[in-house]
């Protein structure tokens, strides 16, 4: 790859990086247009719905676009059946040579069919330009379009003997200002927000985005034998709310309506809601990330089923003692069993330091 | 402080630090002698009874150091009643111009004196030239001389979820062969390591410094019923072991001698040994600094009773569900009782990563 093309391809990435929390399910994605080696237009794509990066990139050009290399982060789509026109025959029509993509789009529709039309119609293509990086950055996206299962990611702030909260249930707050001020950054990057019942009845939160009150983030309980208060906090809000309960589960008092839907899934056999069936019916609802934030049951059985993508495990420089901790309802059997991570990074929040890991899968 | 200042006192730390695991109770002193802005001595002690930093860097001058600059890491002693001979009238002997001292020993016997009895003679002190540094070096001779008790670090090995161990026990290893080599390089330098009684009956361990066989690595076993097999593997080597018991346990098989001293104590309000006796008695057998390697009773007794100075906490990326946390002993009023730690500052080791911290004590 030449410093060119790693040059271009960043620059499209910072684009596209400009839509995080606004076009779920869609991809980000982002593309530069080059003209004897000079950017000539730029584009992203924004919104759920709206224009996508490529065509941004023809509408923001500074001259014709006729001959030149468009960079872009995520294989161009060629089909129909969504309200957006295909990226294809907008990149053939517009005259352009060559295409370089960073990593090719493998929801099934797509998957190489971009590229293949692109080359059929004599443009020269190349693909992997920091593709690992891209992948990192549309990580929700490619888990979500190839498996139809959100992307999952685990949040907790913790104590450095892996508290989660005192013997009596005391959280409030392990973690400092920074540290929460970054829990609702990620809230804002995702589509959907999950917690257990004990959390609802514990803390009664609010699991609002108050650094993007504008954004419609779903709230969703694990809730087996629907005991969330109808007064509860969280049900005050103006977002959609998802109660999953057991199927048999009697009915309540909640009154199921425009914001509330009250979903019964099976138990598996550890006799918890299945994963596998929540994880499906977020996706059926275009849930395309959600991010578990306790508690200790909800977080051990996450991983017990081996559904977490991703962690952010928050840790305090303290010590809490005897207490709560986020795998205390997580068995395992033995050493060799542990739950490994992988590509881990730790950072600094304020006192705390983060530690940003994904779960190693033995496949 | 001049940039000269700081360079030579830096060339001196870096030549204190060659003394490390050979001193203790001894602190580590490193000089250079300097002239015309050329060092023309450099000097270190060396060994426990051998001759002082000052005095060795006097021997290797290669010119007169008749009115050179002297830096020395720590203040000079002008006391008799040890070993080898003071330096303070050496240095004035010598023909000294001027004395810059990294930090105060805070020895009762010497601090301030030296640099009393240098101005006295004529000769310009500074002092203070990489304070924190030094002090951070001689961190467990500082604390032994100054409160008679010795310089305690806690080292774990555990899970990010805070396990030490799983739920049947299992503990071999949950950290990489380089953490475990890190923990060998600990050993290294420190005086004496210490274990509870339940660590000797679950995974009969050597305690030995494989790194640096050649070292008289006192162990310490707190087995406050005396319940130490007599063919336990601690007890093969050629090192002193102490093991301290309740006042009031019975006598018991093993045999004390040459090498093996019991030492009984009183039990705290919580019935367990007293930590307070045990670093008495640890500081009266010349123990500057002692490593806790667990397991879990002992750890959590030793931060409840605020006796830790350090903790090396090494954590494997991996979660071991329900099992043994090092403070699965330590009862806390709530989170404002956490234990802080400060001054933490994290490094890779292999796959691991280790947290090094001071506790925060509440003055």
């Amino acid at each position: 790859m030449s410093i060119d093309d790693k040059y271009f391809m960043h620059e499209a990435m910072l684009l596209a990086e400009n839509g995080r929390g606004f076009v779920s399910p869609n991809p980000l994605v982002g593309a530069v247009i080059v003209k004897n080696n000079k950017i000539i237009g730029r584009g992203y794509h924004k919104k759920f719905g709206d224009a996508h990066a490529e065509v941004n990139a023809f509408k923001n050009a500074k001259e014709s676009v006729k001959g030149a290399k468009l960079y872009v982060t995520l294989e161009p789509c060629n089909y129909l059946e969504k309200k957006t026109p295909p990226c294809v025959p907008a990149i053939i029509n517009a005259g352009i040579k060559e295409v370089v993509i960073g990593t090719l789009d493998c929801n099934p529709r797509v998957c190489n069919k971009g590229v293949a039309d692109l080359r059929k119609a004599g443009i020269k293509v190349k693909v992997g330009v920091m593709r690992k990086e891209i992948e990192q950055q549309n990580e929700s996206y490619l888990k979500y379009s190839q498996t139809n299962k959100p992307f999952v990611i685990l949040k907790l702030g913790l104590s450095l003997d892996g508290r989660i909260a005192t013997s009596s249930g005391e959280s409030k707050w392990i973690t400092s200002p920074q540290s929460r001020k970054f829990g609702q950054e990620i809230r804002k990057q995702v589509d959907a927000i999950l917690v257990g019942i004990n959390t609802i009845l514990k803390d009664n939160p609010k699991l609002s985005c108050r650094i993007a009150p504008w954004k419609t983030l779903i709230r969703v309980i694990l809730d087996p034998n629907l005991t969330t208060p109808p007064h509860a906090n969280v049900l005050k809000g103006i977002c959609p709310i998802l109660i999953f309960a057991d199927k048999n589960s009697r009915s309540v008092l909640l009154s199921e309506g425009k914001n509330l839907e009250v979903i019964r899934v099976d138990k598996d056999q550890e006799e918890l809601l299945s994963w596998d069936d929540i994880l499906s019916e977020l996706a059926k609802r275009n849930i395309a990330s959600v991010l578990i934030e306790g508690g200790a049951q909800v977080a051990s059985s996450a991983l017990q089923s081996g559904v977490v993508d991703k962690l952010y495990l928050i840790y305090a420089p303290k010590i809490l003692g005897k207490g709560i901790s986020f795998s205390d309802y997580l068995r395992l059997d033995g050493l060799k069993s542990a739950l490994k991570l992988k590509d881990y990074k730790i950072s600094r929040s304020g006192k705390d330091f983060i530690l940003e890991a994904y779960v190693h899968r033995h496949n």
